[in-house]
């Protein structure tokens, strides 16, 4: 059938043969590379349609899986019309791949499932498997199925596949008293659009309209941090790396938790996005709090040594990355995370984490 | 803490570290082969609690990955209290893994994703960790992780991982005509024992304890063909494979299309276990409707040439698997799935495929 269908949404079968495999062909013989020799190349793809995708590991290499659900709070903005179903599967792949880039790894394939009402239309499904595609296509992953059908609201799920070289894995242990604390960029915009709608839905304060699109740029066009992963991976000189999907002060304790040390962040290093300053101005709240609570920018919260910081910020310039930011400490002293202010105070971190939500 | 905790559920940071980490720990170092040199071991695993699992593949292979999301209809048995939350997490991860063994692999890994209402108490939490994990022992696959959190209802979602010999994928196109359709066992029992609760929820007539026992079954410990899959893979003489997950009629019609053939199904041949049979004597409905039907018992639909199905019985017999059995043959008529009755009449074949429902 040719042109948009407005009448029945069609079923499952035939959105896999009209839908998937017209929008995910072409997928059997790509090869992602680690090097020279390390490789992955795709045997059966999304257009396959099989029990599984297949992928090809051509020489021992390590091989990175995680899962990410999308829903609850995070559908608020969807709910409300300020994402469309594109903005969603755009967003569902890059919080997929951002638990790659953590790793260090390479982004090679995603798996994806979508359950949806029955009475979603062709060109909303249709919507949402290109968001999907393209979020792929964008760090130079492939999307090569998964699991479509019909629930009683729309559930976004997914599972994304990175390669690494062996043993290479950036994990969340391996702090050490003394190393840096880094973040990759600024993190709060996110959940400063969370909570800024939020606000004006219950008839709360609004900003201009370029400040409203530029709080829900994090969620239309989220981007991990995948170049950067690989950059601090190859270096050899990062001792821990998590992504920041829970919010920078979960992210810290995470890697604190696991690492079994403790982090001072200090105050005045924090970087502020002009966006959460604006929501924090309007609404009365504490910008820090807004930095490092719950928010879904994906940045990389890392830890270096001191020494190896400047060689790490020259390797990041050189692969067109932006500089690491540095905004704490590791110290011996496990299970502690102080917020240090500019006369020596120390706090707790403020913020909520997302595990308090 | 130690005991049930009876008050406030905990919260996912904790459940992550008592739960998860409690049933899942000693991980790292696992491993699984295909033979002597082609190997999986797992780097990082659920224990871990990183952004994601990690599995060093060894030397070149295939690694195969699929996802399934269980809700939906398939509840149903969970809302009446017919299954608990230890039976659905085993059924997450067969089903997931039914689609490895599928691909003829052997599966290695599962990631879940468990999504639950706010006031799940650890007890019911923890059963469902536990049936996931169980339910993987049984096939000798790993949970490696995956992603928690609340959610308005319970929602379970996995991907599942294996391995297999370069090339050697078992995929739903290869079927080509005079090849013979089997299966491994007979179908139908799950999609009858959604039939008969159903209809007895509504009013309709009991059986006996037994009998509803029997129906149960496939529901509380479903069985992935895992180690069929990797004989009819081995054999190298089986031209097409998919997995009865969405019914024998879903199955074959996948098997077709994907192998752009036709098939004849025997009805004369149609295995109909005993569950099958009462349930279609109570309703008053054919029990090949409900054999052929919607249903999700996790046998494999496979082709094979006429002259090697001896030489592959005898390879599953020596694996301790039970003989297959003939249930049609393909044609060349493209698109064309045939009823055959006994004076050889041709019909469309009997029962709602998923996609229907």
């Amino acid at each position: 059938m040719n042109g948009p269908d407005l009448g029945q949404p069609k079923d499952e079968a035939v959105r896999l043969r009209d839908v998937i495999s017209t929008l995910l062909q072409g997928q059997a013989g790509w090869a992602a590379a680690l090097d020279r020799e390390a490789s992955v190349s795709v045997v059966a793809g999304a257009e396959a349609q099989d029990d599984c995708a297949v992928l090809h590991v051509h020489s021992p290499l390590d091989v990175v899986i995680g899962s990410d659900y999308v829903r609850g709070s995070k559908f608020f903005l969807y709910e409300q019309g300020l994402l469309d179903e594109y903005d969603i599967g755009w967003y569902l792949a890059a919080a997929n791949i951002s638990d790659v880039a953590a790793m260090g790894a390479l982004p090679v394939a995603l798996l994806s499932v979508i359950r949806y009402p029955s009475d979603m239309t062709d060109l909303a499904f249709e919507a949402v498997v290109a968001g999907i595609a393209d979020s792929c296509a964008n760090v130079g992953a492939l999307p090569v199925g998964g699991d479509i059908g019909t629930a009683e609201r729309l559930f976004l799920s997914a599972s994304a596949v990175g390669v690494v070289e062996p043993g290479g894995a950036l994990m969340r242990s391996g702090a050490r008293p003394g190393d840096l604390v880094c973040v990759t960029g600024p993190t709060g915009t996110a959940g400063s659009a969370l909570a800024y709608f939020r606000a004006k839905a219950q008839g709360g304060p609004s900003l201009r309209p370029e400040a409203e699109e530029r709080l829900l740029r994090p969620w239309r066009r989220a981007q991990a941090r995948t170049g950067e992963g690989r950059v601090l991976q190859r270096s050899g000189v990062v001792t821990s790396c998590i992504d920041t999907s829970d919010g920078l002060r979960g992210a810290l304790e995470g890697l604190a938790a696991s690492s079994r040390v403790g982090l001072d962040v200090d105050a005045a290093s924090l970087p502020v996005p002009t966006a959460v300053l604006e929501v924090a101005d309007l609404l009365g709240r504490p910008a820090d709090g807004l930095v490092l609570g719950d928010s879904v920018d994906f940045e990389l919260a890392f830890t270096v040594r001191p020494a190896d910081f400047d060689a790490l910020t020259a390797d990041l310039s050189t692969a067109d990355c932006g500089p690491p930011m540095v905004v704490g400490a590791v110290t011996q002293d496990a299970g502690t995370l102080a917020y240090v202010r500019a006369r020596g105070q120390r706090e707790g971190l403020p913020g909520e984490p997302w595990r308090n939500r």
